[in-house]
């Protein structure tokens, strides 16, 4: 509800077409829906400009159902469930028709929209073991409709390869650069970009790479400009934040 | 260079316009003067679209006076100096002409361009210690050709004040949320916005605090779509990354 | 054994009634029985004005069923068991009269009082997966007579979703807001209620969360008044902290 | 503003006494002054149930002359300045009436209230050099209206010092440790109290005390049931969060 | 080999007793018998005042036979087996004569010696959760020749428990403090004790207590004369050192 | 592709001899073959001086069975599968002709060549935990043609075990020391040896020893001469940088 | 007061000879005066066998003159002040007779005792750096009654130098081990001598050396037996600490 | 001392040349001249190859001098001092004659010898503040007899300014990789070289740089080979590191 609602509203207030106290109650209990676990956002489509997305992690697939369900009911037929596992994925496909990808561990209902974006997003991997991450982030930005390029096993310790691919990053739009172990990718395509990157660290590695978060400070530390992080392993706040930028519009 | 560029001096070479060796040598040592202690990077506007900043930390007054003075001989009129102590910043501006931001610690030689991005960039921060971070954001922002709207001190405990200014965060293009502290500043502003969100945390707070990381951790968390963030204090590269965004345009 | 207990005691040997060396042996054994692998703390009720509580992990079954028939034995009807597995807690009700609760591992013998405390203890979640530790809380304030109203899934990141519940914050006796991530439910519950808020950590989120310490971070840098935090994912001690508070009586 | 306060206006709006327009805009700008720099929170009292408290560190002696002068502007004659250093408070009193504590770095407008709580607030520390954290902690509840007992030096390698005060710390209605090193004086009070604890870590000690972290993560993971943490140093916060439990009031 | 027997085999190399090649084969081989993947140390008893110990994380039960027989052959009968899992303990049982400790993961061969040190060890742990660790440093230390009291489950939130055995306390030779969580019965007993004490944090604990090392660091920062610290969980360590400081000798 | 190679190029250019679109693509493209998920680098040999290494870890079998095939099709013969696991070794063996060494996690396709180096590297560990980095780090340099010597076992705990192989230490071209817990090795090893010492901490040790965390510091913090350091566990990585050490021309 | 001082005084109230109140008041009140800021523990020596310690750290030279005068009052003559600085030094010395030693920070009232310990203590350095922290520890040890052999450095990088000291560090009754970087010394010394180790990590050395932490891991993981270690720089405790063993008398 | 020369001296003991108390005696004290406060290292140039280095943190000048003369009277003309301040420089530099680096502080007695490497270090910078750590590498490595070429300011944001260095990078028989920030210097020129990389984190940076942390990890996980790493800032360490391996010869 933004200012023009409650003025309306108010309006409807001072006309009698509504009581005070149905007013109050408008103003509060308006945007979900409440299944006691859980409140389904049903406005949100409308506040922030993105389908529906429910994260996986922590709920059971009952859980997951319900909220899909009530989604449906509601009209919203395109949702995103991130962090699926297989096992749950099986159960909740069994009662909501979803697609899932299972490197990203990520659901989809409904279908992806075309490409309407300002342009194309590249998603660069350093190694083969960041691909499942980088998936999260791919498919997430294509749900969100946008045309995505996948540039894996780039990684700086192979210069050539990233520099044979200067032309696809040079193009870009969003460059989502996803990297473990010391994340020097980041600095080197936030060198070679002219456009915004979206770092995101990788858990991959092993000894002091500490689940993530040597790759983590390398690219909070990029001397790089224009680079921005997210969480470690988060592909999909990547995508989710990369297709906020790719839909960017004149407001004035 | 771009592969074009490339292109068309091997067709010179093909052409005999040029020779071999000239070639190589052009493929290796255009794009940069040398001055022993900084490479001056003088191709960087093309490159990257910015026009030229100085990191200032670290740098002797000599120093930054020898490379303003190169890239004015290269025609580089606007510059901005980052992370300017007010000792350096006077011996600095009895040479060159800038203008001095104390606060922020930046100084600017030439004039910020008339704005020209798709819309507003709003600073906001959590509080008054905040600022000199802010400021850091914002006059890059400016110096780069964005109108900036200033939100200071709505921090999350008073809600209200936040919440008073929803109208400016709804219309922004971009929102840059300094926070320090908690950091809970992000997640709130990520959960009103409906454009991408840079995070900045800032070393003001006390205790657990631990310079920063404290809000660093909480932004990385944010459970709010479309936040990123960048370094601690790091105000410059978000009013960088948040031009960038300002300026997307159509590439296709 | 306060003061008063000691010089009754005192006086009962200057009486003659009994002998010094049985006043000795008085002031140190009585308050506990001996069970070999542990204390049973047959005067803590007295003591602490609570009835007992067994933390239940690293014990094994055995142990508890044997700790919890000594209770009994000296009259303590009503005891709580926390951090109780599905196992172990299938194991001890074969043998004594439990009511298992399997989200919040916890057990209850005896029944929860009626509650009688100055007002209505508040527990809030930032999303599903912190209902567990929520539910920990719960239940341990409802063991102790205490009236419990539960706001689950109300992040700050749909924050009317929290909004909505402004009267029930504000009616509240004490707050316990439980969230993982970042935390930012305490600051923004904090700002809303002014009554005390007790924040507790969750290890709910992944890559930078680090097992609820970014939370835990966020939620001791509070700037908001009149929040003071308990450990990772410790339902118990908040539950157990927010009935001593909703009890409060005047002494003077 | 509460629900009440809302439907009183409501009804107005009703009644045509107020437009919709002017309702709008109460229910935006009301409960603060901005001064560029601070919104000076004018209704805090009311909503949170406090004085003023203005968090001194960070802010210019100017910032804080011109905070103090709008409060009082404002009818707010109580406020009381944290974290205000020696210089700076030499600086603000020339111009405003302060009574200044320095050890406590703690600055006062007005009187002190009668105290009207439960019952005493007992602020024991582990060491002498932990005082100045429980003056802020000490001074902070008297202001809001306690009576407090000090009880310093008190810490648990010398058993029988704390011992001998066990009178004292039964007969509190609430107790604040301050401890710095190992932090263990929260945990024996925690044992002996039975009435709610807050435990204020200190950055008192040298080597791996790290700061107040040891203490910290000691009083987190303190096993005596009641006691809940703020930050290290925090004072104040445990002042004000033992007053607001201080004067809990039945809710029903 | 001390400076004596260099001493004698140097007077017999210049004798001619021995050639100075077999005297150069001496110095270097003597103390060790080589398998390959161990060295087996059978001169350290000796050297060291010690039965041998074999550390047995990180062995295949095939090496640990080995090394016992190898062992054996040499006239070693006492030996400990530390951190030996119930699987690989019945695996060497039934090639080497053992008794197995399944609580500490200790075996031993051979026999504990009668006690002759110089008074008893007690070794006390704040909780039941901690008794492995301190069956671990209570069997080192029997094994080694010295008598054990346990103090088991008198932790400090308890404190009655905890002084009600002052006695034994008072009297010991040297104190094992073994305690996770908040690590303050170190410093308690340390307070209480005139002899040294050797503090073993567990990892025993959850949320901030890391595995240990909130404990750790309390007990490095206990402010209690006397008190020292060894590796998280390292029962065996203090057991080792206990036994040590309980043999001392005038050396004059 | 070094200079020369370019400089060839860029002649046949001007001869007509190729294309400038020809030269381009050849720039780009020729030093890899992509797989998709994988860009085989068929020139590193070349480049970099070594046999092919594929990192096993997070790779399945079905994408290292592929990449051997390519890397075999364009003429490598030897190549070493690094941190492959027994269960995935198995599966990869079946379809191409590997010998694995469990202990190690180490495949090699081919024949390890025969030693060319300039002296011997001796590899040597604290204990017998720490041999399986060791032999990754010994059968990495044998791969690569070094004659390996393997000291286990000679922690410095025992100092005389380390001290009787002081001629090998001294007479070693490199020595890599391989220790966890304490890492005391490489700093006695680098004090006793005047060759190149390469440092390997392990994540064997428990409690304090925090996954190999303080090994690593220590290594770091040597003040030996001649120390430096690679990741925790990583004995591939020290083997390889002791090849090229071990491989050292010179270069005028 | 111990078990016997109880009794009698049980008895004389049973004889009349004291009241109950009286007997109350002296169970409390006796071992300590108050002075306000701090409890002076004038009963410390009898009950833990030390003459009085102050830690001179944080506080004024006011309140250490009046602690002093008030033990000497009480016939306290000998007493150390440790973490003294020389400031703080001279404004006490000028009140109140004391030897100050501005290495070790400390500074002694009255003598020295005879030495009457089991044997020397050797207090050993890593490097010359490190010996401030020795001199506290050996200072410490000296005014407790026992004779001090400095070792300093002898660190692990030039071993024969460390070996060249193997007379005194056998025949040893304590060592302690002080040394910063890598901790190393420690494992050496522990694995060289057959008596306790007390090993001191200093806050000496740079980059990744962290303040100490480094050689605090190192020595916590120290795979030599007997070695047992204290809080970072603290020469005090390990000195207090190490006299406690070299007094050890039989107990039975 | 090595075998062949105890064999020796236990020759001249059969002999009779020698007693064998002269032997022990030798044995022990031959090595090194004691100052009292530092053990002067007379035969280390025999024993490591390496002219002598005083490490100069935590000396005072009149130690440094005292240092200095021993070693000359010793026959030792060429030594280095390393981290000494500007002050003790000059202090040092009145009694004895020294060439001080002020940016790299360093000072030299005597000369850098001819260079007789097997090629040239390069020693290579991220950017214009990493240059004092990089000068005290490429001193070090001068004084110790190696052609030094410095790559300063070649950061991977500007990849291009690094990759027209490729030649001097592809042909360097060490490379010295010199970073703060994200650290990502050494990867690419790990990627780039064939030679031995050490790389250098420095502490430049901030925020979340940590004093040199962040680069540290990421080059610790750096995915090329044939890197290692030094400690923060130790330019000395990697410098001496690199003249061994520059100086390695066939040792068959």
């Amino acid at each position: 509800m933004n200012d023009r609602d409650v003025k309306e509203m108010l309006q409807a207030v001072r006309d009698g077409a509504i009581t005070p106290e149905d007013a109050l109650l408008r103003l509060k209990t308006a945007p979900f829906t409440d299944l006691g676990f859980a409140k389904v956002d049903l406005h949100r489509k409308l506040r922030q400009g993105a389908a529906e997305v429910v994260y996986g992690a922590g709920k059971t697939p009952e859980q997951i159902i319900a909220i899909l369900r009530e989604l449906r009911a509601n009209g919203q037929e395109n949702v995103l469930v991130t962090r699926l596992d297989a096992e749950s994925a099986e159960a909740v496909c069994r009662e909501v028709g979803l697609t899932y990808h299972p490197d990203a561990r990520i659901a989809v209902m409904g279908n992806a929209p075309a490409p309407d974006g300002l342009g194309k997003i590249v998603v660069a991997t350093g190694g083969t073991s960041d691909i499942p991450v980088a998936e999260e982030a791919a498919l997430t930005a294509e749900f969100l409709g946008n045309e995505v390029v996948r540039l894996y096993d780039v990684g700086v310790a192979g210069l050539h390869r990233l520099l044979s691919h200067t032309r696809e990053i040079m193009s870009a739009s969003v460059v989502i650069a996803v990297a473990g172990m010391e994340g020097a990718l980041a600095s080197v395509v936030g060198g070679l970009a002219d456009c915004p990157v979206i770092a995101v660290p990788t858990s991959v590695g092993y000894g002091a790479s500490f689940g993530g978060i040597s790759a983590l400070l390398a690219m909070l530390n990029s001397c790089a400009g224009g680079v921005t992080v997210v969480n470690i392993d988060n592909g999909f706040g990547a995508g989710f934040a990369a297709s906020r930028i790719n839909h960017m519009e004149a407001k004035r």
